[in-house]
This record gives structure tokens, sequence and C-alpha cells, in this order.
């Protein structure tokens, strides 16, 4: 069968996919929990296979880190699928109801997306969570994880889906492509796969949204900014932009450019530049920064870049209103931060500056699913539709409108004979 | 100025825009129904030009009847305004309160999608309803309109955005196009123009999606179907084919295929011919059909034709789930109805039809946002993700997370230092 027809299929499987019960989905989950702990010597000889041709291969040691699939993982992931079976059904839940006129009703009822496309990192035990996550609302899932990790997620793919498939879900409703050049084909299924969502390199996720029809739900850039106010409490300013920058330099929520007010500036930058002197982060500042503590001199190309590393780009700034507005203009909406003691200022920067996540006083590490209390997330979303910020459960759920009637026509509504009378049920 | 740069002045107008408070928005509603009510005379007399202009340019009738803009529609969109004054706030809403950990909460908050680029037909009736649910919602808008209109639009435009910004609502939150060419620019903003509602044509449609990076809301096709099922009432069935077809047949929610059940076909055909004829409706039908009714033979092309006329192709199925793949095979996922009286066998074909609008006992052609209750529409969407159906107030919002802390980092929690206890408030 060629790669269409194989999407095909899984096309064909959503709508009864979208029906299974509540039940059937969330008895899948236990069993596909039950399957993953039976068969863990097999995934865990399979990820050693996979780590020791990593080795050899020379992939880095953050990304071997990730790779690995162990006893603490696959812990993990088992507590994450007991919280997700735990969680309330997405679907077949009633939004409204309205009685439009005497026996013409109408519901909006929630309902699965359909076909989602997930394209990931290296990193097994997300095959698991993006699993978990379609199951428990009723989407079909083609699923294509970073290739250092083949010979695990093949194994992991086919204890899942055989799971689910005796729990009874249908046929097809999950899918595996294993080579990269498949991705390609994907692109090309509009029509037939309803939301791609690209995790990866700024570059991976711009190729990708630039390449297809379909939907696309993520992010490419995360250009995170902290503005330090004027009534900040350097007790906190401090640890909280060491936090945001050094924590996990290569997240997408991590702090790239740091906003100081000028009136405090002269305070907190040296003590900043102290506590990151620590982790031998680069800062790269304007003039008025060199002026403060020493540094790399920055360019127009610092406001607009994503280090992914150890390196902090400093601008000082006149008032709110600057800060707001470089935010605005250079920033990618993705988290945000200000530090103040001063509630006004912060709710004026909470409201203007136009991001999936604006904080105060702590740092842009938390815009993540799990510490949103969400379970798990299949990414996040710097787009304003649909989904923004952290996308879990119900960012993978739809509706329809269902209208159900006893022979009404339109007619009778264009000329006066009847007339609608909008009653909430 | 060129014309990125009025875009991007609308762009700049969008978080003040997002920051006027519910008073402020309902005001300039107030405002615009006042200046519409005392400028009639000159919205009138620009109308007449419009359409004296449109006459002399062959202009078909119906498009005519769009065009005009007199006392009646003036009424109806003051009594629409007056209504969107009433609805509730669709901003500023808190759809959740977390408290991640002591000292650490969580709001997930409505905000405005931000500038919205709606390109329409040549009704300015439409102008008046985008524009209210636009300042209802906060949102910035960039109008085109269809050039018979122009002289209308203009004064409407001018009226309009002078009310507004005279009830204090930011300047450059509203813009309006007048070229056909300045739609290709318009295309071209990405990142300044968040979200592009085009209606019109299918090829316009198309067009529009295929070129451009900004997310597109709407649909090009409306292919929608009615199913008479075995267990149909002919009493309703033949009436609701015939409103369906008939009522306005260039509406997008006017039916194209009829699947009819093989064992009801016999009585029922011949029926719905009698009445279909009296608006000498051209059918289209398989072979099995020309053995019931005398018809013009239908060909594949016709399962995927949206006729917008007085031409319906029919189809005899097997049974219940012919009809279902059938519809999420050649169906555009707009509106599918079925007649029954079956109550079972309508939960299945309303769960199993994967369409914004699945019917049970009326015509496709209430799909409509005024006859859902919505007050107005700006479009009806056919994607799943983000606003399906016909979008009202709804659609035009997103949300944004704001975190408030109290110095909290990530380090912390990594380290088990501290944990989250997600506290629903």
């Amino acid at each position: 069968m060629d790669f269409k027809e194989q999407i095909k299929q899984v096309k064909l499987a959503a709508p009864k996919m979208a029906n299974t019960t509540k039940q059937n989905r969330n008895q899948a989950l236990q069993s596909v929990s039950t399957a993953l702990l039976h068969n863990q010597d097999a995934i865990f000889a399979a990820n050693q296979e996979d780590r020791k041709q990593a080795k050899l291969d020379g992939v880095p040691e953050p990304i071997l880190n990730r790779l690995k699939f162990d006893d603490k993982k696959l812990k993990d992931v088992l507590a994450g699928i007991q919280d997700l079976i735990k969680l309330s059904d997405p679907l077949f839940q009633t939004v409204f109801q309205r009685e439009l006129d005497q026996g013409l009703l109408l519901k909006k009822v929630t309902c699965p997306i359909g076909v989602i496309g997930v394209i990931f990192e290296a990193r097994p035990d997300a095959l698991v969570q993006i699993s978990a996550l379609c199951i428990k609302s009723g989407n079909c899932v083609v699923l294509k994880g970073g290739s250092e990790a083949l010979k695990t997620n093949k194994i992991l793919f086919d204890i899942i889906y055989k799971a689910i498939l005796e729990a009874g879900l249908p046929l097809h409703c999950m899918m595996q492509l294993e080579a990269r050049s498949e991705i390609k084909e994907l692109l090309s299924c509009h029509g037939l796969v309803d939301l791609l969502i690209p995790r990866g390199s700024n570059a991976f996720v711009q190729y990708i949204m630039d390449n297809t029809k379909i939907p696309v739900m993520g992010h490419a850039d995360g250009i995170c900014h902290i503005y330090v106010d004027l009534d900040a409490d350097l007790a906190k300013a401090v640890p909280i932009v060491f936090d945001a920058k050094t924590q996990y330099v290569s997240a997408c929520n991590a702090v790239e450019t740091l906003l100081v007010h000028k009136e405090i500036a002269p305070r907190f930058l040296p003590e900043l530049k102290k506590m990151l002197d620590k982790k031998q982060v680069e800062i790269r500042g304007t003039k008025e920064v060199a002026k403060l503590i020493s540094c790399k001199e920055a360019t127009e190309e610092d406001n607009k870049t994503e280090y992914l590393d150890y390196i902090l780009s400093v601008k000082i700034v006149e008032n709110l209103q600057q800060a707001i507005d470089h935010i605005n203009f250079y920033g990618s909406h993705h988290t945000d931060c200000i530090i103040t003691e001063n509630k006004e200022t912060a709710e004026i920067f909470m409201d203007l500056v136009d991001s999936a996540g604006v904080y105060q006083n702590c740092s842009t590490r938390f815009a993540d699913g799990y510490r949103y209390g969400f379970g798990a997330e299949l990414g996040i979303s710097t787009g304003k539709l649909h989904a923004r910020g952290p996308v879990g459960l119900e960012g993978l759920v739809s509706y329809k409108y269902k209208l159900f009637g006893e022979g009404q026509i339109v007619e009778d509504y264009a000329l006066g004979r009847k007339s609608f009378h909008f009653k909430e049920l």
C-alpha cells in the first residue's frame, strides 16, 4: 500500500475513533500501561541499542540524555497515563443547548479534531505521552519521532498499537512513520491530516509551516523577554533572570533578551553579572549597558535572536512603554515577564504584551503544560487561533453543531410565517 | 505612507484596542448607531450611485439586491448593533484560575485575536455587521468590500470610524482597502495581520488560502448533503429538500447532493420531482435514479460540484453507512442532514458525519449565525481548529495565560526542593 493509501486508512478510522466511549478510551490507556510494564525489558534493550548507536554517531550528551528510556522514564510515563485516565472526558461535552424555535434544538457538542500528525524530537517518552493524549481525546495520530530513537520508537509503537486494538479501538487509528523522507509526503496530505504539530528547531518548524496546506500548531521562535522594572525587588530579579537563562538554555521558554529600566540598571546589572558569571553567561549589551558592566556589544540582530545558549542580550529602556513596544515588536509572542512590586505596572504590562504567557515575578521557564497542571502537553502554540500557550487535551478537541428538527424549513422564517425564540436550555 | 506602514499602524493599535473596557466598546457601538441614523440620507444617496453604476455595468439582479442599502437594511443593522451591545463582554473573562504552588497564580484570560482582515462581498450591511463584531470583541479590522459597493462602503466606513474615535477607541483601529490590488498586499502581511476571513466564491477563497501565510478562517466549498433514510417521513422530506435546494440557491448552505435509501426511493423520488419541477430544478441522477424518474445522467464530477444553481445531484445508497461514507468522502464538512424518524439512526449519522453542522429533519439552510442565535456571523468555518460553523463573537477571541509569582524559579521544582500543588480557585 502506498503512503497516501495508508494515511487514507487513518482518515477513515477517524469517525470510528471519534465515537468510542470514554470507557473504551480509558480502558485502552489502561491496556497501554499494562503492556508497557509487561514489556519493559524489551523496551530497555531496544533503547540501549539506540543509545549505543547514537554514541557511535557522536550524538552530544544532552540529546543522549533525552534519548534514554529507563526505569525512571517508564515510571514517569505510566504515572502520566494514570493521571490522564482520571481526567474528565473531553468529548461529547455539550457546550450549549439552545431551542431556536419550538421543536428545533441546537446543540454544540465537543468532538475530536480527527487525524493529528506529530513530528517530535528523539525522546521516546514523548511518543508515549503524545499517543496517550491522542487516545484520550479520540484523535487518530500519525507519529514521526527523531531518528536516533528509531528502535525504541518502533517497539513502543508496536506495544501501544497492539494494546489499544486489543482494547477495542479501531484498526488504523495510529500510524508511525520511520523514514525522514516520509515527512515530505505527510506534508502533502492536506484533507487527510487535520492538524500538524511539529516540534524541534526553529528552522525545522518554519520549514513545516512553509511547506504544507495542513494547519500547523506550534512555535518556531521562542524569544522570551524579562523586563526589570523601576520598582523591581532585586532579591527576586537576580535569581529569576539567572533561572530563566541558565536552568535549561536550550528550552524555548529560556529568556533571551533582558530589558532594564534605566533607573534601576546601575544597581541591578552589576549584581546580575556577578551571578551570571558563575555559569559563564556571555552578555551582549547596548552602549548604555557597557557603561555599567563589561560586555560584548549587541547589534540589531541580537534583538531577534533565539540563542538557546549561555548568551543574554541586555538593553536599557526609558520606561514601561518602551519595554512593551520592544517585546511586541521583536518578541515571538511566547512568554514574557515583568519583575516589579508595583501591581498597577504589572497589570499594564500583562495586558499590553501580546504573548501567550505574560508573567510577573517568576521565571519564564514555567511556561510548560506539566507546570500549568495540564498533565502533559503536545506542544506550545504561539499562534492566537485555537490553542495558545501549552497545548493539552483541550487543544485537541473541536466541536460540531447538531440541529434536531421536526421538518422545519427556512422559507417559513424568511417570509415571517415563523420566528425564532432562542431559549437557552 | 505605504501600504505596509499603514497596516503596521493598525497592528500597533491592537494592544490599545485590546485594553479598552466593555463600556468603551459598547459606547463606541452606540455612537456608531447614532451616527448611522444621523447620516442616513447621505448613505442612501451614495448607495443609489453605486446601484446606478452597477446597473450600467450589467450586474445581475441578485447582486443588485444585496448591494441595496435602504431604510430596511439600516433598521436591521441598527437592531443588530443594539443586540450586540446587550451581549456580555467576550474579553477579560477568566476561563480558569489555578494556584500552581503557594503564591504562584495562573489565570487564563480571554483577549482579542488582534488584527483581523475581512474580505467580503458587495453587501454594505456586511460592512456594518463586521465592524460592529470587531468593535465588540476588541479587534482591529482591515476591511475590503466588494467593489460594486465602493461609494456606500466609503461613506459607511468614514461614519463608523469617526464615531468610534470620538467615543475614544484608538486611532488606526480600523482601516479600509479600496483597490482590489491591495488584497495581494494584504496577503503578504504575515505577522501584522493575525487572521484573514475571506468570503466569496469558492475559487476566490481558495486563492486566498493558497497565497498567504496568515491563518485563514472560512470555507471554500459548501457541498451540503441530505440523506433521506429508510425511516424518513416523506411529508417532511419533500419540503425540506425543496427548501434546502431552492430557498436561496447561491448560498453555501444550499443542498447540492441528495442521497436516498434504495427502499424509500421508489415512493420518494417521484413525489420530490413533482415539487422540484415547480422551480425547474434540474436533476442529475445515477442510473438507478433514472429508472424511477426522468433526469440527466450524473457523472463522478457531480459528486464534487457546488452548483449554486437550480441543479441537484441524486444518488441511491444501499444503507446508512454508504451515505455517511459518501458524505465524508465527497462533502466539504459544512452542513449535512438526515431525514429520519428513527432516533438511533439519526444519532449514528450525526456522530459519524464529520461536518460543522449535522442536522436531523430540517433544512440545511439553517446553518447561519443569525439563525443559531449568535446575533451575526463573520463567516462560516469548515475548518476544525478555533471556530467551526458560523463564527460569531466567540470565534473572535483568543486567550492568554497570566502567571503571578513572588520570585519563583524553576530550578527549585526541578531539584525537588518545591513541588506544585495545583489548586483550582
